[in-house]
């Protein structure tokens, strides 16, 4: 995705530590044109795939899930961090540790959203360490449902999450792939 | 908004002390049909606004405002109630007292990403207290910016959230108004 790879390169801003900082169009303000097309894109991409429903991890992957779900017309299951007063259900739960909060992140998903039958699309902002979309496919399998693919908008490649994810056998789509992010300096694959 | 009114009826559920679930179609799993259909009416019934901005609180504001701000083509920001890694500089927050949390949340939002000239649309999927909307147009007029009018996808008619919201002088819009939730009935206006 082109657009989405000349705004990384004009207003993404290296932190250090690997930390790149997307927040003017992605994570904190989001260009809806972009998502739309974010949307556009993923679906295309996981077409062949025929998910009935899409799977992703509040709080940033809300907006590219919805985005993706819209053009495959499929609802959209986001994982709870905190279990809100209206989760009075069983859920299924994982643990994602997080390098940047610096600790454990529960990811929580009501069985009544989850289950046999349903083939999943995993949809996330970011695949860094893929930590919290491994933990997005063990919830997918602890339903007993199917995981069909595995889509993200951007993918640090340094951090190495492909690897793990690799293991699960589906397609992995990332529409930017960042190769390294030092010095101030943002590089593309 | 019909289709709404009728998915709140059939789906809905009484939690009792007034709390209503609705998670099977906003704020665990999103319909993302219904969603759209959410957005084209608020922006329909904001159109004449000018708003050049959507603000909403993370985490379950974040799909209507998309969905809102897609149609009027107009950026959305949503606060954050933790701070980020990403959040690095400077920020506008603001306090709101949460009745289901049982304490205070904070609402930040970067100073790059609201200001002067703004003119904003403040959306959210619930009208309840209204504590959280006013934290939100807090936060509007903290930045300078101009608050243009409050959306909400179903407001809590009981918890008289709109009282303290009409002193902003705003139109108030809700897709679907909730007279009453007991006895396991919800009763629309």
């Amino acid at each position: 995705m082109e657009e989405l790879k000349q705004r990384i390169l004009a207003e993404g801003r290296d932190l250090g530590r690997g930390i790149l900082k997307v927040d003017s169009f992605i994570n904190h303000q989001i260009d809806v044109q972009l998502m739309v097309e974010v949307g556009q894109e993923m679906a295309c991409r996981f077409n062949d795939a025929k998910a009935n429903k899409i799977l992703t991890a509040e709080i940033s992957g809300i907006a590219p899930a919805l985005a993706t779900g819209q053009v495959l017309q499929v609802p959209v299951v986001y994982a709870r961090k905190t279990r809100p007063v209206t989760m009075t259900g069983p859920v299924f739960v994982e643990i994602a540790p997080s390098h940047t909060k610096g600790r454990d992140v529960f990811l929580m998903v009501s069985t009544e959203f989850l289950g046999r039958g349903d083939r999943v699309l995993v949809v996330d902002d970011f695949l860094a360490t893929g930590a919290t979309i491994s933990a997005l496919v063990r919830l997918v399998r602890h339903a007993g449902a199917e995981l069909v693919g595995i889509g993200t908008v951007i993918e640090k490649a340094y951090e190495e999450g492909r690897k793990e994810l690799e293991a699960f056998g589906v397609p992995i789509v990332s529409l930017a792939v960042v190769k390294d992010v030092s010095d101030g300096e943002i590089r593309l694959a």
